[in-house]
Protein backbone atom coordinates (compact mmCIF):
# COMPACT_ATOMS: atom_id res chain seq x y z
CA UNK A 1 0.00 0.00 0.00
CA UNK A 2 1.66 2.79 -1.60
CA UNK A 3 -0.30 6.61 -0.95
CA UNK A 4 1.66 9.54 -2.35
CA UNK A 5 0.58 13.57 -1.83
CA UNK A 6 1.75 16.19 -4.95
CA UNK A 7 1.17 19.98 -5.49
CA UNK A 8 2.95 23.00 -5.64
CA UNK A 9 4.90 24.36 -2.83
CA UNK A 10 2.92 25.80 0.07
CA UNK A 11 -0.09 23.83 -0.97
CA UNK A 12 0.06 21.49 2.72
CA UNK A 13 1.57 18.71 1.64
CA UNK A 14 3.70 18.02 4.36
CA UNK A 15 0.46 18.73 6.63
CA UNK A 16 -1.74 16.60 5.18
CA UNK A 17 0.80 14.03 4.93
CA UNK A 18 1.74 13.84 8.47
CA UNK A 19 -2.09 14.03 9.38
CA UNK A 20 -3.23 10.99 6.66
CA UNK A 21 0.17 8.58 7.72
CA UNK A 22 -1.40 9.07 11.96
CA UNK A 23 -4.99 8.77 10.49
CA UNK A 24 -3.92 5.38 9.06
CA UNK A 25 -2.09 4.56 12.01
CA UNK A 26 -5.14 5.08 14.14
CA UNK A 27 -6.76 2.12 12.11
CA UNK A 28 -3.77 0.13 13.27
CA UNK A 29 -1.48 -0.46 10.38
CA UNK A 30 2.13 0.26 10.44
CA UNK A 31 2.95 3.05 8.29
CA UNK A 32 6.01 4.58 6.75
CA UNK A 33 6.14 8.00 6.11
CA UNK A 34 8.70 10.00 4.25
CA UNK A 35 9.43 12.78 2.09
CA UNK A 36 11.47 13.34 -1.46
CA UNK A 37 14.00 14.00 -2.59
CA UNK A 38 15.38 12.27 0.95
CA UNK A 39 14.52 9.36 3.39
CA UNK A 40 17.84 7.87 3.25
CA UNK A 41 21.57 9.27 4.33
CA UNK A 42 22.54 9.12 0.40
CA UNK A 43 18.92 10.59 -0.62
CA UNK A 44 19.56 13.48 1.44
CA UNK A 45 22.87 14.36 0.28
CA UNK A 46 21.37 14.37 -2.79
CA UNK A 47 18.61 16.91 -1.88
CA UNK A 48 21.37 18.79 -0.36
CA UNK A 49 22.62 19.45 -3.90
CA UNK A 50 19.38 19.99 -5.50
CA UNK A 51 18.08 22.14 -3.00
CA UNK A 52 21.24 24.38 -2.32
CA UNK A 53 20.62 28.13 -3.69
CA UNK A 54 23.92 28.43 -4.72
CA UNK A 55 22.87 25.91 -7.30
CA UNK A 56 21.34 28.15 -9.64
CA UNK A 57 23.27 26.82 -13.01
CA UNK A 58 22.15 22.94 -12.76
CA UNK A 59 20.19 22.18 -15.64
CA UNK A 60 16.58 20.16 -16.12
CA UNK A 61 18.61 17.08 -17.49
CA UNK A 62 21.19 16.77 -14.42
CA UNK A 63 18.22 17.99 -11.92
CA UNK A 64 15.94 14.67 -13.95
CA UNK A 65 19.03 11.97 -12.86
CA UNK A 66 19.30 13.94 -9.31
CA UNK A 67 16.30 13.33 -8.31
CA UNK A 68 15.60 9.73 -9.79
CA UNK A 69 19.19 9.17 -7.67
CA UNK A 70 17.78 9.85 -4.66
CA UNK A 71 14.37 8.08 -5.57
CA UNK A 72 16.12 5.25 -6.55
CA UNK A 73 17.91 4.42 -3.11
CA UNK A 74 14.58 5.67 -1.38
CA UNK A 75 12.80 2.74 -3.18
CA UNK A 76 15.79 0.34 -2.21
CA UNK A 77 16.22 0.91 0.75
CA UNK A 78 12.68 1.32 2.74
CA UNK A 79 9.76 1.69 0.24
CA UNK A 80 10.27 -1.58 -1.15
CA UNK A 81 11.43 -3.34 1.80
CA UNK A 82 8.03 -1.44 3.78
CA UNK A 83 5.72 -2.45 1.06
CA UNK A 84 7.36 -6.31 1.11
CA UNK A 85 6.46 -6.22 4.64
CA UNK A 86 2.96 -5.09 4.67
CA UNK A 87 3.40 -1.72 6.12
CA UNK A 88 1.73 1.73 4.34
CA UNK A 89 4.23 3.95 2.82
CA UNK A 90 3.07 7.58 2.47
CA UNK A 91 5.20 9.87 0.88
CA UNK A 92 5.27 13.77 0.30
CA UNK A 93 5.85 13.93 -3.53
CA UNK A 94 7.11 11.35 -5.84
CA UNK A 95 7.06 10.58 -9.62
CA UNK A 96 4.57 13.01 -10.79
CA UNK A 97 6.69 16.13 -8.86
CA UNK A 98 9.39 15.00 -11.76
CA UNK A 99 6.75 15.24 -14.22
CA UNK A 100 5.19 18.37 -13.38
CA UNK A 101 8.48 20.05 -12.09
CA UNK A 102 11.17 19.17 -14.94
CA UNK A 103 8.85 18.44 -18.30
CA UNK A 104 5.77 20.91 -17.32
CA UNK A 105 8.08 23.44 -15.90
CA UNK A 106 11.06 23.04 -17.20
CA UNK A 107 10.55 22.08 -20.87
CA UNK A 108 12.13 18.55 -20.48
CA UNK A 109 11.18 15.89 -22.71
CA UNK A 110 8.35 13.53 -21.77
CA UNK A 111 9.12 10.56 -22.70
CA UNK A 112 12.83 10.28 -21.27
CA UNK A 113 11.24 11.61 -18.28
CA UNK A 114 8.89 8.92 -18.03
CA UNK A 115 11.59 6.54 -18.88
CA UNK A 116 13.85 7.43 -15.79
CA UNK A 117 11.08 7.61 -13.95
CA UNK A 118 9.80 4.17 -14.51
CA UNK A 119 13.27 2.63 -14.07
CA UNK A 120 14.02 4.62 -10.65
CA UNK A 121 10.74 4.10 -9.07
CA UNK A 122 11.11 0.09 -10.02
CA UNK A 123 8.44 -2.02 -8.63
CA UNK A 124 6.54 0.62 -6.22
CA UNK A 125 3.66 2.62 -7.76
CA UNK A 126 1.28 4.67 -5.97
CA UNK A 127 -1.85 3.10 -5.64
CA UNK A 128 -3.94 6.88 -4.54
CA UNK A 129 -1.82 9.71 -4.94
CA UNK A 130 -3.73 12.98 -3.29
CA UNK A 131 -3.28 16.35 -5.07
CA UNK A 132 -3.17 19.32 -3.20
CA UNK A 133 -4.41 22.37 -5.42
CA UNK A 134 -3.55 25.84 -4.57
CA UNK A 135 -3.13 29.08 -6.10
CA UNK A 136 0.58 29.47 -7.04
CA UNK A 137 1.25 33.08 -5.23
CA UNK A 138 -0.61 32.35 -2.12
CA UNK A 139 1.09 29.23 -1.80
CA UNK A 140 4.54 30.56 -2.39
CA UNK A 141 4.13 33.11 0.33
CA UNK A 142 3.22 29.98 2.72
CA UNK A 143 6.46 28.01 1.08
CA UNK A 144 8.62 31.16 1.40
CA UNK A 145 11.18 31.22 -0.90
CA UNK A 146 14.32 30.10 0.49
CA UNK A 147 15.66 27.16 -1.79
CA UNK A 148 16.79 26.55 -5.54
CA UNK A 149 13.13 25.60 -6.73
CA UNK A 150 10.86 28.07 -5.06
CA UNK A 151 13.23 30.80 -5.85
CA UNK A 152 12.10 29.92 -9.60
CA UNK A 153 10.05 32.40 -11.26
CA UNK A 154 6.25 32.66 -10.69
CA UNK A 155 5.17 31.94 -14.50
CA UNK A 156 7.68 28.31 -13.40
CA UNK A 157 5.33 27.94 -10.85
CA UNK A 158 2.30 28.42 -13.14
CA UNK A 159 3.44 26.12 -15.08
CA UNK A 160 4.28 23.44 -12.66
CA UNK A 161 0.74 24.21 -11.33
CA UNK A 162 -0.92 23.09 -14.47
CA UNK A 163 1.39 20.49 -15.26
CA UNK A 164 -0.10 18.55 -11.55
CA UNK A 165 -3.76 19.23 -12.99
CA UNK A 166 -3.37 17.87 -16.33
CA UNK A 167 -1.34 14.58 -15.39
CA UNK A 168 -4.32 14.11 -12.76
CA UNK A 169 -6.71 14.33 -15.54
CA UNK A 170 -4.78 11.30 -17.54
CA UNK A 171 -4.80 9.49 -13.86
CA UNK A 172 -8.60 9.49 -12.59
CA UNK A 173 -8.42 6.15 -11.28
CA UNK A 174 -5.42 7.30 -9.04
CA UNK A 175 -5.63 10.75 -8.46
CA UNK A 176 -7.75 12.21 -5.82
CA UNK A 177 -7.78 16.04 -5.89
CA UNK A 178 -8.33 18.66 -2.98
CA UNK A 179 -9.54 21.78 -3.72
CA UNK A 180 -7.59 24.57 -2.07
CA UNK A 181 -9.90 24.74 1.15
CA UNK A 182 -8.75 25.48 5.25
CA UNK A 183 -6.05 22.54 6.58
CA UNK A 184 -9.45 21.44 8.72
CA UNK A 185 -11.44 20.84 5.86
CA UNK A 186 -8.93 19.33 3.53
CA UNK A 187 -7.96 16.75 6.47
CA UNK A 188 -11.91 15.97 7.00
CA UNK A 189 -11.83 15.28 2.58
CA UNK A 190 -8.97 13.46 3.17
CA UNK A 191 -10.08 11.20 6.20
CA UNK A 192 -13.16 10.50 3.82
CA UNK A 193 -10.98 9.17 0.94
CA UNK A 194 -8.48 7.26 3.29
CA UNK A 195 -11.90 5.03 4.99
CA UNK A 196 -12.99 4.56 1.48
CA UNK A 197 -9.49 3.04 0.56
CA UNK A 198 -8.83 1.30 3.97
CA UNK A 199 -12.66 -0.42 3.93
CA UNK B 1 37.71 17.51 -30.79
CA UNK B 2 36.43 15.19 -28.18
CA UNK B 3 39.36 12.64 -26.66
CA UNK B 4 38.25 10.19 -23.44
CA UNK B 5 40.67 7.86 -21.77
CA UNK B 6 39.05 4.92 -20.06
CA UNK B 7 40.73 2.29 -17.81
CA UNK B 8 40.69 0.42 -14.01
CA UNK B 9 41.84 1.61 -10.83
CA UNK B 10 45.78 2.69 -11.02
CA UNK B 11 46.18 1.90 -15.09
CA UNK B 12 47.51 5.61 -15.70
CA UNK B 13 45.00 7.33 -16.98
CA UNK B 14 45.16 10.68 -15.05
CA UNK B 15 49.02 10.73 -16.03
CA UNK B 16 48.74 9.81 -19.64
CA UNK B 17 45.89 12.09 -19.73
CA UNK B 18 47.36 15.66 -18.70
CA UNK B 19 50.49 14.18 -20.86
CA UNK B 20 48.41 13.97 -23.88
CA UNK B 21 46.76 17.19 -23.00
CA UNK B 22 49.98 19.19 -22.81
CA UNK B 23 51.19 17.51 -26.11
CA UNK B 24 48.04 18.33 -27.91
CA UNK B 25 48.66 22.09 -26.89
CA UNK B 26 52.35 21.73 -28.08
CA UNK B 27 50.82 21.53 -31.30
CA UNK B 28 48.97 24.61 -31.07
CA UNK B 29 45.49 23.75 -30.27
CA UNK B 30 43.46 25.38 -26.86
CA UNK B 31 42.96 21.96 -24.65
CA UNK B 32 40.48 21.07 -22.35
CA UNK B 33 41.51 18.75 -19.33
CA UNK B 34 39.10 17.45 -17.31
CA UNK B 35 37.86 14.72 -14.98
CA UNK B 36 34.90 12.44 -14.27
CA UNK B 37 32.76 12.78 -12.09
CA UNK B 38 33.53 15.92 -11.65
CA UNK B 39 34.52 19.37 -13.45
CA UNK B 40 32.32 21.45 -12.31
CA UNK B 41 30.95 22.78 -9.32
CA UNK B 42 27.78 20.64 -9.15
CA UNK B 43 29.67 17.88 -10.17
CA UNK B 44 32.27 17.76 -7.92
CA UNK B 45 29.56 17.94 -5.15
CA UNK B 46 27.76 14.83 -7.05
CA UNK B 47 31.34 13.34 -6.89
CA UNK B 48 31.68 13.81 -3.17
CA UNK B 49 28.71 11.61 -2.96
CA UNK B 50 29.42 9.03 -5.24
CA UNK B 51 33.15 8.13 -3.84
CA UNK B 52 32.28 9.12 -0.40
CA UNK B 53 33.44 5.15 1.56
CA UNK B 54 30.58 5.79 3.91
CA UNK B 55 27.75 5.78 1.37
CA UNK B 56 28.36 1.51 0.61
CA UNK B 57 25.10 0.81 0.47
CA UNK B 58 24.51 3.00 -2.78
CA UNK B 59 22.33 0.62 -5.27
CA UNK B 60 23.77 0.11 -8.77
CA UNK B 61 20.96 2.26 -10.43
CA UNK B 62 21.68 5.23 -8.16
CA UNK B 63 25.17 4.83 -9.07
CA UNK B 64 23.73 4.87 -12.65
CA UNK B 65 21.77 8.48 -12.12
CA UNK B 66 24.73 10.02 -10.38
CA UNK B 67 27.03 9.49 -12.45
CA UNK B 68 25.16 10.32 -15.37
CA UNK B 69 23.91 13.56 -13.21
CA UNK B 70 27.50 14.71 -12.89
CA UNK B 71 28.28 13.88 -16.76
CA UNK B 72 25.04 15.91 -18.03
CA UNK B 73 26.20 19.33 -16.09
CA UNK B 74 29.66 18.71 -17.52
CA UNK B 75 28.73 18.31 -20.94
CA UNK B 76 26.19 21.27 -20.27
CA UNK B 77 28.63 24.05 -18.41
CA UNK B 78 31.79 22.51 -20.11
CA UNK B 79 32.49 20.40 -22.73
CA UNK B 80 29.54 21.02 -25.17
CA UNK B 81 30.50 25.15 -24.68
CA UNK B 82 34.68 23.85 -25.62
CA UNK B 83 33.94 21.75 -28.58
CA UNK B 84 31.83 24.63 -30.01
CA UNK B 85 34.66 26.60 -29.49
CA UNK B 86 36.87 24.56 -31.44
CA UNK B 87 39.31 23.51 -28.59
CA UNK B 88 40.10 20.31 -27.64
CA UNK B 89 38.56 18.30 -24.74
CA UNK B 90 40.76 15.21 -23.26
CA UNK B 91 38.50 13.85 -20.29
CA UNK B 92 40.25 11.01 -17.89
CA UNK B 93 36.88 8.91 -18.21
CA UNK B 94 33.27 9.41 -19.94
CA UNK B 95 30.47 6.83 -20.13
CA UNK B 96 32.17 3.65 -21.49
CA UNK B 97 33.55 3.84 -17.50
CA UNK B 98 29.59 3.40 -16.65
CA UNK B 99 29.36 0.81 -19.01
CA UNK B 100 32.24 -1.34 -17.67
CA UNK B 101 31.24 -0.58 -13.82
CA UNK B 102 27.49 -0.68 -13.56
CA UNK B 103 26.88 -2.97 -16.39
CA UNK B 104 29.64 -5.19 -16.21
CA UNK B 105 31.08 -5.00 -12.41
CA UNK B 106 27.44 -3.84 -11.20
CA UNK B 107 25.45 -6.30 -13.82
CA UNK B 108 22.76 -3.32 -13.98
CA UNK B 109 20.57 -3.80 -17.42
CA UNK B 110 22.73 -2.37 -20.63
CA UNK B 111 20.17 -1.19 -22.40
CA UNK B 112 18.75 1.16 -19.48
CA UNK B 113 22.51 2.15 -19.39
CA UNK B 114 22.57 3.33 -22.76
CA UNK B 115 19.59 5.15 -22.77
CA UNK B 116 20.79 7.45 -20.13
CA UNK B 117 24.23 7.67 -21.15
CA UNK B 118 23.42 8.69 -24.12
CA UNK B 119 20.45 11.13 -22.68
CA UNK B 120 23.45 12.78 -20.89
CA UNK B 121 26.11 12.99 -23.20
CA UNK B 122 23.95 15.06 -25.38
CA UNK B 123 25.86 16.01 -28.42
CA UNK B 124 29.28 15.37 -26.54
CA UNK B 125 30.63 11.83 -28.41
CA UNK B 126 34.63 10.89 -28.08
CA UNK B 127 36.40 10.44 -31.63
CA UNK B 128 38.75 8.58 -30.10
CA UNK B 129 38.89 6.59 -26.67
CA UNK B 130 42.45 5.74 -25.11
CA UNK B 131 41.97 2.56 -23.64
CA UNK B 132 44.83 1.63 -20.83
CA UNK B 133 44.72 -1.69 -19.98
CA UNK B 134 45.97 -2.78 -16.82
CA UNK B 135 46.49 -6.06 -14.38
CA UNK B 136 43.74 -5.77 -11.88
CA UNK B 137 46.14 -6.29 -8.50
CA UNK B 138 48.92 -4.54 -9.89
CA UNK B 139 46.15 -1.34 -10.69
CA UNK B 140 44.52 -1.76 -7.45
CA UNK B 141 48.11 -1.48 -6.01
CA UNK B 142 49.13 1.66 -7.62
CA UNK B 143 45.60 3.40 -6.88
CA UNK B 144 45.38 2.44 -3.28
CA UNK B 145 41.69 1.53 -2.21
CA UNK B 146 40.66 4.54 -0.53
CA UNK B 147 37.35 5.75 -2.34
CA UNK B 148 34.05 3.63 -2.41
CA UNK B 149 34.51 2.15 -5.58
CA UNK B 150 38.23 1.10 -5.03
CA UNK B 151 37.41 -0.49 -2.06
CA UNK B 152 34.44 -3.56 -4.09
CA UNK B 153 35.85 -6.41 -4.66
CA UNK B 154 39.38 -7.68 -7.08
CA UNK B 155 36.11 -10.09 -8.53
CA UNK B 156 34.29 -7.22 -9.26
CA UNK B 157 37.01 -4.95 -10.96
CA UNK B 158 38.12 -7.78 -13.03
CA UNK B 159 34.89 -7.72 -14.68
CA UNK B 160 35.27 -4.15 -14.90
CA UNK B 161 38.35 -4.92 -17.04
CA UNK B 162 36.71 -7.36 -19.21
CA UNK B 163 34.59 -4.83 -19.67
CA UNK B 164 36.63 -1.48 -20.97
CA UNK B 165 38.38 -4.71 -23.36
CA UNK B 166 34.67 -5.68 -24.64
CA UNK B 167 33.39 -2.29 -25.17
CA UNK B 168 36.77 -1.86 -27.10
CA UNK B 169 36.46 -4.65 -29.28
CA UNK B 170 33.06 -3.76 -30.54
CA UNK B 171 34.26 -0.23 -31.09
CA UNK B 172 37.53 -0.87 -33.03
CA UNK B 173 37.40 2.49 -34.81
CA UNK B 174 37.13 4.75 -31.68
CA UNK B 175 39.28 2.75 -29.24
CA UNK B 176 42.70 2.87 -29.03
CA UNK B 177 44.12 -0.11 -26.72
CA UNK B 178 47.51 0.57 -25.21
CA UNK B 179 49.17 -2.55 -23.13
CA UNK B 180 50.16 -2.68 -19.93
CA UNK B 181 54.53 -1.02 -20.51
CA UNK B 182 56.62 1.71 -18.83
CA UNK B 183 54.87 5.18 -18.25
CA UNK B 184 57.30 6.59 -21.00
CA UNK B 185 56.25 3.83 -23.34
CA UNK B 186 52.81 4.46 -23.06
CA UNK B 187 53.22 8.35 -23.92
CA UNK B 188 55.44 7.81 -26.80
CA UNK B 189 52.81 5.34 -28.51
CA UNK B 190 49.70 7.77 -27.56
CA UNK B 191 51.83 11.11 -28.97
CA UNK B 192 52.14 8.96 -32.48
CA UNK B 193 48.60 8.21 -31.95
CA UNK B 194 48.05 11.61 -31.39
CA UNK B 195 50.07 12.78 -34.15
CA UNK B 196 48.08 10.76 -36.73
CA UNK B 197 44.11 11.97 -35.69
CA UNK B 198 45.81 15.54 -35.31
CA UNK B 199 47.69 15.13 -38.71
Amino acid sequence: MFITFEGIEGSGKSTHCKHAAEYIASKGYEVVLLREPGGTKISEQIRTVLLDKDNAEMCVECELLLYNAARVQLVYEVIAPAIKEGKVVVCDRFFDSTVAYQCFGGSLDKSITDTVNAFAAQTAMPMLTVLLDSDVERGLDRAGRGDRMELKSIEFHKRVRNGFLTIAKQNPDRFFCVDEMTIDEGKKIIERKLDEVFA
